[in-house]
């Protein structure tokens, strides 16, 4: 059975609705993701180190549509891991434990991974959002679009746009 | 340079301490190392997981002798991360953190792993006190000797019984 390592921010939760209601409650102002493609999350939304800070935001964050149908058949066919590079974030990994809990009740906590880097990561497959995790990793790389990796070009990795194109590259 | 993953609980937190000092507390009785051979933790002290669960339990455990000064030459030798299957108990991750930036500042969040299996691990040596994490590693295996595994056959996994053995060996 291969091993499939699936990312969590950007991937599963829809971070980006986060900062765009925080950054919408605090300055009055609607920043859409079009205006923001090629930005860092940093660059998007000047105060996204506070809002992630901010108690909930990881526990509150929506699910990315359709990732939890695909993720429970994904998790019949494939030796699942959710890996997420949190360790930056101490505070967040009750809250992601919860959240994986609370939307993925399928997930056991053999199958979650909290690091700093993803160069410690063994598996055939990943799926990320982030060129920084992608690049060094051996196996079949998987790209999900978010509005910072949008205007870049994939090199050897496959860019998905939605869970459903997912589905049709694993199952 | 060469990836290293280090266990936390039994090769550099002293565990056993922590659970000779409960048990005593509670049952007003001294179980020394040597009467616990062989036998699982669990089946070494009857409230092994009430003592894990209780305050502190992991963020005061003592260090195991001489892992600090090795540990920190290690990480100018090699990628060190220390990977701890801490996800069964998710109470116990932030005091993780809290116990390796006070015993271990040098190392970094990037170099922090907390997973449910280490079949997940990538990485060219593993240091472990558990037989079920280093069976499945592709890597060379360093066995540290704890009470549990020391009546045990190491089979192809290297057997050491000190942080002195771990410094002739990798240094």
């Amino acid at each position: 059975m291969q091993k499939i390592a699936v990312d969590m921010d950007g991937v599963l939760a829809d971070v980006y609705s986060q900062f765009i209601k925080m950054h919408l409650k605090e300055f009055g102002e609607t920043i859409s993701p079009e205006s923001v493609y090629g930005k860092t999350e940093g660059e998007a939304f000047v105060n996204c180190r506070k809002y992630i800070q901010a108690e909930g935001f990881f526990r509150n964050a929506p699910l990315i549509e359709g990732c939890r149908n695909v993720l429970e058949q994904i998790n019949q066919a494939y030796e699942l891991y959710l890996v997420s590079a949190a360790l930056e974030f101490p505070w967040s990994l009750i809250q992601k434990i919860e959240w994986i809990k609370q939307h993925f009740p399928f997930i056991g906590w053999q199958q979650i991974v909290f690091c700093g880097s993803k160069q410690i990561i063994a598996a055939d497959i990943m799926i990320d959002d982030h060129f920084k995790n992608l690049d060094h990793f051996p196996g079949k790389t998987i790209l999900f679009t978010q509005p910072h990796n949008i205007l870049k070009e994939t090199g050897r990795h496959e860019r998905v746009n939605s869970w459903l194109e997912i589905e049709k590259i694993l199952l």
